[in-house]
């Protein structure tokens, strides 16, 4: 491997290498933030008195560095405030794979777990533009319209950040894969059927203001479009890349 | 609360009370296994050496018992096969939800985390069992179509039970909630837009046997078809209830 490719990889630790099934571990920067950044939803790991626990949350990421928030008053967000070690993870749910043993039954996935230690966000400026760009990166642009916190919702909200020290990607991509003499010898239908997420039809809020139009950055927020898509699409938007 | 009321749900305790937006915290068997039985994929968490991992995985319920299985070599599995404690969180995500402040903004969603101590199965005739039961609970009766595992498929895989020590479930369902102040106040047009996992068109393996029909009990995998409401189907053609 050669240092540019080094410099654009996450490490490979005993913590992060992907060990079963090896050859779907991915470990470039430029995978592992694409699978991050097409998702809304992470599940986060984490230990107190000795017990893991597993939260869903939302969650984004901004260079090597993924956010989330919750209330000030959170278990999870007190544990994790503390610099305790986390690991955040993704999964995209894309294909159910019937195969014709069980053993090859399988599922197409993109999934990333990244390792880091948790931490505040105490600067209040930068808190401030965080709770921003965790709106942005869903809905383009809504900040600006939307009334700003209080103080009493800015001190009830913690919001937290984690370099990411070191993470992988794992993927599977492909067809029915069988045992060779199961093709012929085993007469059970196989079939992949895609998995996707996607949006319905909008239901506006009855208490609407007469006559406000939709805003612009909602354009692509159409029924059937899947959600993963269109959150990497929002994601660029802010961001880039 | 009654004797009766007491028996169909889990014990609140430390571990498992819901402590943020308790209103939506759910400890009912029906509730929480209802969330369960319409996912496929879960996330779990342990600790192995001080580090907490965040595993995504397939699994399923039988009773008051959840079941997940790997590869016998795999680093969590061995690690789960010790007994070590574990938590199984579930997630639906179900709409977003768009508000005229940054603090109200949310997703609708169901989830459930279910803690307890991961066990190996070790009597090989339960093992089988499970196994196809893994399989059956997706696909109906799909366990008899297809061949069964050999010596090395059935040692090479390690099958792990827990027993749900307990449990809480959580929920959102419900639309745009501002401050009373900020629907006149704060002209930022409002909305909720539903989210849905949904099969697409199957893809049938390049190399099916000629003639082979599509089995019976793949009949409701239809393209649109939302995941967890199938999933709930074809766990109750498995297991009743």
């Amino acid at each position: 491997m050669s240092a540019a490719d080094a410099s654009s990889s996450f490490p490979i630790t005993p913590v992060n290498r992907v060990k079963r099934v090896h050859e779907r571990g991915r470990y470039d920067h430029k995978t592992v933030y694409e699978i991050l950044d097409a998702a809304l939803v992470c599940h986060i790991a984490y230990v107190i008195d000795g017990q893991p626990y597993c939260t869903p949350t939302a969650f984004w990421r901004e260079g090597d560095h993924l956010y989330w928030h919750g209330s000030s008053a959170s278990r999870m967000i007190r544990a994790e405030a503390t610099g305790i070690p986390v690991c955040l993870t993704v999964t995209h749910l894309d294909a159910l794979v019937m195969a014709r043993s069980g053993f090859h039954h399988s599922v197409n996935y993109r999934s990333v777990m990244a390792f880091g230690h948790a931490h505040k966000i105490e600067d209040e400026a930068k808190k401030l533009r965080l709770m921003d760009n965790f709106i942005d990166r869903i809905y383009p642009d809504r900040s600006k319209l939307i009334r700003q916190p209080n103080a009493q919702e800015f001190k009830a909200t913690t919001m937290l950040g984690m370099e990411i020290e070191t993470a992988s990607g794992k993927i599977r991509d492909k067809h029915v894969a069988d045992e060779e003499e199961d093709y012929a010898g085993v007469p059970a239908w196989s079939a992949l059927y895609p998995i996707t997420q996607v949006l319905g039809e909008k239901s506006e809020c009855e208490r609407q203001l007469p006559g406000l139009p939709i805003p612009e950055g909602m354009a692509e927020f159409q029924p059937g479009t899947p959600f993963d898509v269109l959150l990497a699409k929002t994601y660029k938007q802010r961001f880039g890349g």
